[in-house]
């Protein structure tokens, strides 16, 4: 196999601080709402990718986390589709750059997540953010590719960049206008810092897709926060992060994820992501902030009940502190706490009691401490591909 | 004390259907939004009052379940000092009826609950209800009271009148237009059956008045709904009240239950007042339902824990049945299901496996089994009095 059909990238995690939920149209995952995101950094969360051409192979196939997946999946092969259309479409313009004999390939997909899977943490993002950059890299198809990542996982068109993302909802029936677009890079705020605490309940939660679907049908607050209140938090949420402004990022971050939570109760019959850890962790937050006088720390809970916090990296030690305190691990700390190494400090007596809330044992499992990232990168070295010169997945997969 | 002076009366609870959360006034208690509510049977869930009037008592006093409470009360004085002013009103007006010498008099006030406060039910809807009622009585005051008691608490004005009830909000700044009506008597639906499901869990909840305060403050979904949505749901719901159609009665309680706390989750902070007890139920009503392929059970929350079930005479027997395994109680059959006697029944592997919930041992503590009830009635035995020829409660109360 021609080690040139094959390229390696990795791509990031995106945490929403303006929530997306529910699609106008299904197929092409077009929005009711913009929606906007933290890329995380790939030191801590990250998908790598390994895509693969030859002339030798007899099929499309796709490997994800070690075991060998339907590549006829419906939103795979509109990224497959979109990608070879591209880059079919540049070769008729007879771009020289472009190499176009593995356009009649099919491509061997390999994918993995360096982070575990059962951390309920939304893979498909990275997923797919990393396999349309790779697919674009082997194909030679460059520009604007959010709108075809888009098309695998909606949210996978933010993690098409670095830093602080945008995805505008756009209007036109085809999707051409929603796209993703970086408000400001990943060095842009460098205090900024992301906490996820992982929580232990394994109950399987409705399914954000068709969980999107039953409210749209059925929820009207849904459609009014969609219409009248997204738009202007859009643009308060643009304008914090722009001025570095943690209160109002923090604050806006909170309620917008309360809305979203507040949207699935209203949807028939109702969607709980939040259990008692997630409500336990909500009021640890505003308890935390209310002690200090000014917002330190902001909560957020996608379609489970795993918290991600976002606080700046003064505030980070002692926050990690009282969730040790107040969700005793039954791991070593070096367990609990996970990426960024986060010093040990005492907790005052004060901020116990202000906080006041009884101990729930075991509640979180672990805690993964990161910060902003860039977006997709191309991995150079060539002894980290995940497909071996047999276009097969290496072992050590 | 003349025994011409005492009077006592028994005044119902009501569980709304939809839902009244937020004031336009907090002094006159008006509403955001007109509600509509089902009276409960007397039989199982009542508050019984004493007044009494006498020229001998040095100040009006009040005992609330066996103990002084503080007469003070802003609230408390709203009634009393209404009550008087329609009373002098009407003196004024020279009405022959009218025994005006009691007019000068202290009043002492005596209440008691047949249901425990622990359990969590709404008990000031009607403490309110009741003591309005007998003060009228007292004072000789007729005609429309249901705008007095919604002074005491906003729901207490459903409860002047027996069976389905609407408060309508009303436009006026003098909350004159602000009443309960009654939509159709407790005898239009014989059917109908409630259970309140008492969950186990003790946590105090945000109390409702600061609750709605804050609801009312931060919440924009809370303002749509309140402006767009309870409107039609209003109309939608007398409709089916007098339809007697439960499926849609049945639907829209538990759609209005879900946007209530939906709203609740929209406040900033967040306010929850379901819990995992809650969730639970709410899936296994669902359940239910899907398993018949027909709404057989509705729930209702209010701001709490405890769930209210409507459901239909023939329906009970199975539904507790369901409750009793999917809640194993710690007690015995007779403690557990309380009010009204429900029969004994199998329950079908069928359904078990339908509902397919792990069972939550000790989540409910007990189950009231009750329906709608008639309005506040005068006691006319004079020996069921709480306060004796002293003026002071009966060693029995």
């Amino acid at each position: 196999m021609d080690k040139s059909n094959t390229v390696t990238c990795t791509a990031p995690v995106n945490i929403a601080v303006i929530k997306y939920w529910g699609k106008r149209d299904e197929e092409l995952i077009l929005p009711i709402n913009s929606s906007l995101s933290v890329t995380l950094h790939q030191d801590q969360l990250k998908t790598t990718t390994t895509v693969a051409t030859s002339r030798s192979f007899q099929e499309d196939r796709i490997w994800l986390n070690g075991k060998e997946e339907d590549i006829t999946h419906p939103r795979l092969q509109s990224c497959l589709r979109e990608i070879r259309r591209l880059a079919r479409k540049r070769s008729n313009d007879g771009d020289p750059a472009l190499d176009s004999t593995c356009l009649s390939h099919k491509v061997h997909i390999c994918s993995v997540n360096n982070f575990p899977t059962a951390a309920g943490l939304a893979s498909s993002a990275a997923g797919f953010a990393c396999l349309v950059y790779t697919l674009a890299r082997v194909f030679g198809v460059e520009g604007e590719l959010s709108a075809i990542a888009r098309q695998g996982s909606g949210s996978a068109c933010r993690s098409m960049y670095g830093g602080f993302v945008q995805w505008i909802m756009g209007q036109k029936d085809d999707g051409k206008d929603s796209l993703a677009q970086q408000v400001e890079p990943e060095t842009h705020w460098p205090e900024l810092r992301v906490l996820v605490l992982v929580a232990s309940a394994e109950r399987k939660p409705v399914g954000s897709t068709s969980g999107m679907q039953t409210s749209v049908q059925t929820s009207c607050l849904l459609k009014h926060r969609a219409e009248s209140v997204v738009p202007g938090r859009m643009a308060e949420m643009i304008e914090a992060v722009r001025r570095k402004d943690f209160a109002a990022f923090a604050e806006l971050t909170m309620k917008d994820s309360n809305q979203f939570h507040a949207t699935c109760l209203d949807t028939y019959p109702p969607i709980f992501y939040l259990n008692s850890v997630s409500q336990q962790v909500i009021n640890l937050v505003h308890r935390y902030n209310r002690h200090y006088g000014e917002i330190r720390l902001a909560y957020t809970f996608d379609a489970g009940p795993n918290a991600v916090i976002y606080t700046l990296q003064q505030h980070v030690p002692e926050f990690v502190q009282a969730v040790e305190h107040f969700f005793p691990p039954e791991t070593n700390r070096g367990q609990f706490i996970q990426g960024l190494p986060v010093n040990r400090v005492a907790l005052s007596e004060e901020l116990k009691q202000a906080v006041g809330l009884e101990p729930m044992p075991k509640g979180i499992s672990y805690i993964i401490s990161t910060k902003a990232g860039p977006g997709p990168r191309v991995v150079e070295d060539p002894t980290q591909h995940l497909l071996g010169s047999d276009g097969l997945p290496k072992k050590t997969v």
